[in-house]
């Protein structure tokens, strides 16, 4: 198994008393580190996607409430708390679909529950809570790439949308890193990366991954998926999750759920490779998943260079909902989930919250 | 029914001794017409893609044809018939799969056939044919614009891929051409306009058009397609045809075909607009239509701006095969033809060679 070596990634790296960014936004052009000591600072790069990738906003959500804990340690017990609720309502203002940043920022809070610590304890309970995130997520990729290159056939040509790579998450990945540990099992032979419009992040981020790792990829449109499949080109196709609903729907970068549609045509296997921070325990079906809407001008102005005319309008959501019954199986650090996927989140050791349960009961 | 008026696009302008180009790579910026005097011109301009559009470079390329029988008058016949068919072959080898082009050339070369004429004379017979192909395929637009509307839902949510629009045609449009003629019915209440990458032919050109109409219409990158039918806001997917076989299989812009398999999945009807040259009589099946490959700096660098990391590979197949199975219908100016597609061309007057009709028979 890969250990993070000088070839990695990293995406993020606390440095005690802040958080360093790679900033997302200027790759693969600029390798640029952003120190944050503040949580405002975190909160703005989540909202303008330098960092961006659902484990990975939510490892950020963790340490920017760590900072805020950090600078408010010379307060009274109680408006730190105020301080740091108002930090966690921040944070979850930022973006709405990915659920692992709800859950980082619920798993801090956790941690403020119960008597009311001193400031500088809480401090470093809040620290430390925010760093085994960072490292539990990181561990959970390098098992759901142990798990999902299992479940590759030899010589794959594995096509994936968007990035769900070491940026996307701690490190490693999870899409990615099934393909990692696939290749480094000599399973899979070429990688066809979707550029992923508006953002391009497979273009961007993806590509710059794999070349930097050594694993030949190949850059294609996102339209160019049907063809790559009709002729025969691809032997599975495996994707990341922002968020994944109790019957396994899943929520994630617009276009992966024609993917999914086409791969199901061709018979073809459609993995979805997550940490179970990603599954949303209170959600029934992938209907009631929010789904972000963008800024049009990411579509009307690619790059900031207006393609459509003055005025033209535009309608950019940034997710689709691909329904658990197009999943092959859903790869996470626990297992390998299969349909259907209503019964398989306790074996995996999920709970449940008992009105999903009652819920799920009456479908 | 709709004449060319004061808003109407004008694609190309024949003046007698030159043709008229509106160059479609600057769209929507700026408006430019290229003069082009000599079949060269033509040529470079149908490389360029500064004229694009299977029947759009079909009329360009008979056109050339004229231009060139004129530029030879002063030669003795079979000179001037070897330049001819120096420059037929030249600008049949711009673009591989619009098989209009091929089409248009040998309408031209049939002209040419039987006893020698003079040349001046065989430059205006050449002349008199191109400008005759150009009205047939603006008259076909408008035929297919009415059989098109006919089947058109009310206040329909329309799909489109690409431009097959006025600029991809001699006028009025195909596709375009169904959807302003039902939007001139009141039966399309939207469009939904992919961008269409690599070249943003939906982003700067459909919407272009659309906008220059007034009719509303709302962009979106191509993988949106699935999320938009999955929310029932898509009523109806019209595309064009690049090339059609005897099967009702159709090549058209690279992104066609995912859009058939949802439209599929989604119980939605899928319409190929088309005029009849777009019919290859001659290939059975979409296996057998040659598919171009483009620069793959097209999806490494939109825009000549570089998203892809230094040295990255990419392929570029600018178009797919949709399997006339998944296709409702195909709009022609001679009516609508349906599937089993194998048998009605004979009904639309289309006449399948015997080799092609002896290949079917066998399958």
């Amino acid at each position: 198994m890969t250990q993070p070596g000088a070839s990695e990634v990293r995406p993020m790296i606390w440095e005690g008393d802040r958080l360093r960014l790679l900033d997302q936004s200027l790759l693969p052009g600029e390798e640029i580190y952003l120190d944050c000591t503040e949580a405002e600072q975190i909160r703005d790069a989540i909202v303008q996607m330098r960092v961006r990738g659902a484990p990975a906003i939510g490892i950020a959500a963790a340490y920017g409430m760590a900072l805020c804990a950090r600078a408010t340690i010379s307060l009274a017990p109680e408006h730190q708390r105020r301080a740091l609720q108002d930090c966690a309502r921040s944070l979850a203002a930022t973006r709405p679909t990915a659920v692992n940043l709800f859950w980082a920022i619920e798993r801090m809070q956790v941690q403020m529950s119960g008597a009311p610590r001193p400031p500088a304890e809480l401090a470093e309970v809040l620290t430390a809570e925010a760093v085994r995130i960072e490292q539990e997520e990181v561990a959970a990729c390098y098992q759901i790439g142990r798990y999902g290159a299992e479940l590759l056939p030899a010589a794959a040509r594995v096509l994936t949308h968007c990035n769900a790579g070491a940026l996307a998450t701690g490190g490693y990945g999870t899409a990615l890193g099934v393909i990692r540990a696939g290749w480094e099992q000599g399973k899979v032979s070429r990688v066809w990366a979707d550029e992923t419009r508006p953002l391009l992040q497979g273009a961007r981020l993806t590509m710059w991954e794999l070349m930097k790792v050594g694993i030949p990829a190949t850059l294609v449109v996102d339209s160019a998926a049907g063809f790559l499949m009709a002729r025969g080109l691809v032997d599975a196709v495996v994707v990341g999750a922002d968020r994944i609903a109790c019957d396994g729907d899943v929520a994630n970068k617009i276009g992966t759920y024609p993917l999914a549609v086409l791969a199901h045509r061709h018979g073809l296997p459609f993995y979805v490779a997550a940490p179970t921070s990603t599954v949303d325990v209170r959600l029934e079906g992938g209907e009631e998943i929010p789904i972000e809407e963008r800024n049009p001008e990411e579509v009307t102005a690619p790059g900031g260079v207006a393609s459509a005319p003055a005025g033209a309008e535009a309608f950019n959501p940034a997710f689709d909902v691909t329904p658990g019954t197009l999943i092959t199986a859903i790869i996470t650090e626990r297992g390998v989930a299969r349909p259907p996927y209503t019964v398989c989140w306790s074996r995996l050791g999920l709970n449940l919250p008992p009105p999903t349960q009652e819920r799920m009961a009456q479908r």
